[in-house]
């Protein structure tokens, strides 16, 4: 047993290549495994030093390209100390390559030779890479607006990339669709993509000399990093590691805001909301999958969400540009939330960049021009 | 004294500003102490861990955002092992933050507040970045053909781009005049610069176990990362904790190939030669200031220059894209060149990729399409 449903508690084994239960809901990782300090032993460097939070069968082969071990820095701005941590220095260049390298090693494990996905581009292209590495062939549906770059990025990989005229919601009904006759690896779905975000979690802990910060605020679309950073705060905690988990604090655009909508309305699930086209593409997930995981994460962890405009997400990204700093517009969401929140959760926050701005050289283009002669 | 002529020996100090001697020639960093095993001291990760190797006043103060610390993959192709080194994995996404970390580190301590330089895009955004992070004004002149994701980069960081028309030696030429009245922070001339680039010396040595490759390919523009590799070896060697340097083998593109011309005809010193557009833009310096010490290093070493073609260029980005792993062409250049070299120094080779696919999202994006629906 490697997954077991996160309503009804139906198990099924890894080589079932289930993205979800017969009742419909999401899966989790099926572990019952203590962790102690022991485990998180070896040399520092990479995501799979943490390998045994991630629940994988022991003789699954790491998918690795050098994922994690993402510098953090340190600034102040307004007199408030906050921590920025470099999470799109990835293979790939975004945090999803932690996500899947864990994923497609379960993968390559069980003989799957080739899978489906839908992303608006860096979940994509992080699949792509891995099941470059792993010889796994990859069908993308992407939405129409996705980035050139990505959608380049992808095709690089030798991925099959489609775009899917309306909405981001409208690529997942076509993945859905195609994965009746082929295998989902879906980073939405998956519990494995989220145990190998949970890898950041760990890293935090041990680069900033083995405490926690008192929040931590992240992008949150589909919430698989909210949730996975969650468990592995937990995790650090149940194995005495670290105290209490930080104050998750989960940014949404204001135009598609489905948790926070679910989170300020204090519903266990997240519901149909219009979505409108954001800025911050990455974060657009209209439907997020294991929404009452991620919902429970941040109650659980004594944390909110918090909305921006599109205007503050473009005046966050050009102040993180003005520090030396070049993030896409998901990324620079959270220090647009950073300005926004209450001075007592600013002072000492950790903020997680996820993507690099490279993938957003087009939006970006639009803002500060391309040509002069 | 911080500086000296590498031609006349004439000093200079740091504040002089300079980037030649008053004879023309380019400068070298003028230290002469001892380096030993324990000043590789203190923790992993960052190229500052590494300071004393820079040859730079002890009281400076890093501008530093998590450059360097990155990971070196193995593969095998042909039944040969190679080592990717991925130095793309960078703040700016390329190998010359090492340079301009420590560059710009000198340039703050000395009160600068605003400078020219010229660049193909990748020496350009970094400088940008780290100029951005000092609070110094950047001017960068640009070739006309330079991608539009760098450029884009480099003013979401703030600097003032200017597109010049010609050549990329045309850039070159009105920064030099820029510098006239202003420092010319010159990635071409600057020794700090090329001191920084050591820095992935020492970083080869310790992730390979305190072991060097038998043969390091680099790509060769101004042939910077290739002196400063060899300087870092040479530096292991001398304190006794390396033997000989790894062969350097410097990769130039077919279509613009000073250096390669006159290491295989025996010069000193490159020579004006015919610059055509090439794919590989990064490595396209048609008067690389510091070529005696280039070829010096070459030859010092052991090694020798290879030089592709487009086609195989562009081959070599393909194939990288199916391993996972997304380069710009002018960081494809390296492995185009394995595949050429006689089997004896391919085996165990270490390839440094150094500057990331999604720089050249617009060149790939004709080569493989963009969109389909």
């Amino acid at each position: 047993v490697s997954y077991r449903c996160a309503a009804c508690g139906t198990p099924y084994p890894l080589s079932s290549h289930r993205f979800r239960c017969d009742c419909g809901s999401y899966l989790n990782v099926d572990d019952s495994e203590l962790f102690g300090g022991q485990d998180l032993a070896g040399p520092p460097g990479g995501i799979w030093r943490y390998r045994k939070c991630f629940g994988l069968p022991e003789n699954v082969t790491p998918v690795s390209m050098g994922e994690g071990n993402t510098p953090i820095l340190t600034f102040e701005i307004d007199d408030a100390k906050l921590h920025l941590k470099m999470d799109f220095l990835q293979p790939s260049g975004s945090f999803k390559d932690r996500g899947a390298s864990v994923l497609v090693s379960a993968l390559k494990h069980t003989g799957v030779k080739q899978v489906v996905e839908d992303s608006s581009g860096n979940a994509g292209a992080a699949l792509s890479a891995y099941a470059a590495a792993a010889g796994i062939g990859v069908t993308v549906f992407v939405p129409y607006y996705t980035q050139e770059g990505k959608v380049v990025q992808m095709k690089m990989y030798g991925a099959n990339v489609l775009r899917v005229p309306g909405k981001r919601q409208d690529a997942n009904i076509e993945a859905l669709r195609a994965a009746q006759g082929c295998v989902y690896a879906s980073h939405l779905w998956n519990p494995y993509f989220v145990r190998g975000l949970s890898s950041a979690a760990y890293e935090i802990w041990e680069k900033m000399g083995q405490e926690l910060p008192q929040a931590v605020i992240v992008p949150v679309g589909s919430g698989g990093f909210l949730e996975g950073l969650h468990y592995g705060f937990c995790t650090l905690k149940r194995a005495g590691l670290a105290g209490s988990s930080p104050r998750l604090i989960g940014v949404q655009a204001a135009r598609c805001a489905p948790i926070h909508y679910a989170f300020v309305n204090d519903m266990e699930d997240s519901t149909d909301i219009e979505e409108e086209k954001t800025i911050a593409e990455g974060i657009a997930v209209q439907r997020p999958p294991r929404a009452r995981a991620v919902l429970a994460a941040l109650r659980n962890s004594g944390g909110y969400t918090v909305t921006v405009e599109e205007g503050e997400i473009t005046e966050a990204a050009k102040r993180l540009g003005r520090m030396g700093l070049f993030v896409e517009p998901t990324s620079a969401s959270v220090l647009a939330a950073w300005l926004k929140i209450e001075r007592r959760d600013r002072e000492g926050a950790l903020l997680v960049l996820t993507g690099s701005g490279l993938k957003a050289a087009t939006t970006y283009g639009g803002l500060v021009g391309t040509v002069e002669r």
